[in-house]
């Protein structure tokens, strides 16, 4: 399955769709491009990403409490998706690199097994911070994986996704 | 949440779990480490990861084949998930700096809106290569998100997990 | 041959070139500096760069249709250049660190043997931005090299060079 | 023109060419790839790039001996290269990540206008490093020309390009 | 010791300090946190910092004047101190990501074995640049010590510390 | 000062000094170098360093319970020295990349105002790693700093040296 190969009779665009997707479905490029942003207006930008770590029955609180079997999880795990979501550029391509007012991880436990991340980013800038906070939480939750994955290779990270942005032309989202 | 105020009456251990469950949870540590592997032999490696990207109905094939908002999609996720394989200790704190024998990065229409994305990393070495196979799953669905949130900022990753593994002291493991 | 042993007799200066050049080469120094740019005034500036790829006699058409040993040449090698621009300041000693607005990487077939790659970045910043065209040309045409190096090592990158740029105290320049 | 609209006619495999030179045009892949090297054999492997930089007539023997706009140029540019050469498979998506044994930048005025730069690399592993000395020499040109374009915008890197291979399944080559 | 395990009488805050450290510790958090700077005007701040490299004696006037056993040490040590300081928010988890517009680093022989290094960082931003002083420094005499540890192991730094800021709203402070 | 400006009487070499260290001296070069390590046999390396950090009086040990302004000190400041040791390379113009099989951080309190931190690195390869224990202490100790400054900018870094070495031709060296 590669886009190098578009089957003849492929459905372009998108029949039947609300429009707003039906457009942006019809703005297909033939080439990747990093979207030129000098005309936008310098403003602040929000955006909060979440994710679920799902943990084998039982083994969750033992983890927060005690640490597992490469420490104490939460500081090292808030760190690298701190870290990770300053350097959004260089993981995902097409990303703008931007300066960076704020990121928050945050960890809660949500149910016995279940793990949440938030991560929460901030900027003044000509375009919006959705994929610093998707970083922040990915990086967040791999390193959580990583810490905790001696324990249960099965250990799976579930529901990354954006719940939160603000600012901008589209003004602000929710999930 | 923190793991710096354990509640008093903590579980430790985990009790009634499968023994090799809580034996690792046994191991919990109060400071954080990378795992010295000196003494482990150099073995051949390989891990293979997966995740979901879920769509909207309806746009996923048009996507595919037209491309998003940001271009075709595939072949920029890919290289974006196998440059962060390469650099998965960058990313990852307690990751040892490994040589890569091979990454790979595939995508496959599982569903009208199901998008889903595997990283098999291979290598000859002391440790495992779990996270990078994971961290190039991450970034190539993160890859995606980027070239196609300005369709629907909802599109989300799901099930982002180990499949396979092989090689090392643990053997083969598969989900 | 260092700088480190001028001769004693070494012509400085230089006698006979149009006078911005013989002051640019006056203005040497012993020791290497990043410009303080503070006091320069915050403008929108933007460069192109250029380079070609000289490929064996026909070998190009077939590796633009059907790829080359690596796979297709364009899409990865479009991402490569624009990540690199991103990331200029880490692989060139005395840049600033800059945002971008735009980087945009084209390939043009210019002869049966020729493959042009051009690289135009934008920035709203104190200071140009060639060397991320610059850059950014150099990583695409280093791409192509390392994705078809397998059908001649004898490839080469020829013309790296600016030719446009504009914004700025020196106004705009054309090649 | 791009690898996405293959021509209908266009001509598969390189007619006419030296046979390694057809059969490697016909392993053009749809997607692509890290070249799995597993079962490649561990061996020493050495490989030497060269470039030009081109400057305006009567400025580089100056540049040399006193420095340009920036300052002394080798040291720099040098550092810039070795720098760059480790991290070649930042910059070069289907790279493998390597160790590196040695890498060594050289300068040399080989006309009255004319920057010789070379690098050489050397590592023992199961792929070669002819990217790395590609990129040594690319990050030291770049380098040279940030510290110089004060002078001339128009200096241009030419024949970026590689000169010697030495070890691996294909052995020797020289250009 | 560690952070997780507090004397339970361990003294909180600060008796008997100047009222700014107190209110200072007394700010302590029991989750670690990027500042969020995003209500903070954007205004032009400056740092400097230093350290001391101590040779054993007799050295380091050779050193400076014939170079050590990896080449000459203040272009090298030089290029590395700007580099590092421009990605001071790679290595330092909690600093912002800033744009720069200056960096300066600056190396005297102050007595027969002691070598100052000395860094400038300025930017304008919405907050300080003492990180990147400080990292410029550290990775300027790191590697002076790469240079000459072949000399001698014991080569030590010293007295790594900020002596000046400016900017801001604590205004200026000089060590 | 620097070393292009070599003073006439310079006294080349080092009278009077151990004999392995005037033969060091005695191999300055012109041109800076990676050393090439290609002949050097595969062992096991290890390396120790350590820097104090100095606080005001009667600061430390509420921080080391409470957190600082910026958060708990030693998981975070871990973390960063365990990063940046695996990217020594990257800091380190003239290091070699290395993997690593350990890197471990440690924080001890060694009196009132002082703070220990050690590094310990482990590779089996062709060079030491020295510097990768120089660097994570380095890092450890930034970040230390970084955390706390806004209790006192005038905290210092102290004693940055190595402290023992194990493997390679020069065998075991302790401070």
């Amino acid at each position: 399955m590669t886009n190098e190969t578009p089957e003849p009779d492929a459905a372009r665009g998108a029949r039947g769709l609300p429009s707003h997707i039906a457009r942006a479905a019809g703005s297909g490029a033939l080439e990747s491009r990093m979207v030129d942003v000098s005309e936008k207006p310098v403003t602040r930008r929000e955006a909060t990403a979440m994710a679920h770590v799902r943990f084998p029955r039982g083994v969750l609180a033992g983890l927060l409490a005690d640490g597992g079997p490469k420490g104490p999880i939460t500081e090292v795990s808030r760190t690298a998706g701190v870290m990770a979501a300053k350097r959004t550029a260089d993981w995902i391509p097409l990303c703008h690199p931007l300066g960076l007012d704020a990121v928050e991880v945050e960890f809660e436990q949500k149910a016995d097994d279940l793990l949440e991340i938030r991560c929460r980013a901030a900027c003044t800038g000509r375009t919006g911070v959705e994929m610093e906070a998707m970083v922040g939480v990915a990086a967040a939750a791999l390193t959580v994986y990583d810490m905790t994955k001696g324990i249960d290779h099965g250990i799976a990270i579930e529901g990354l996704r954006l719940v939160h942005k603000r600012g901008g032309r589209s003004g602000e989202w929710r999930a």
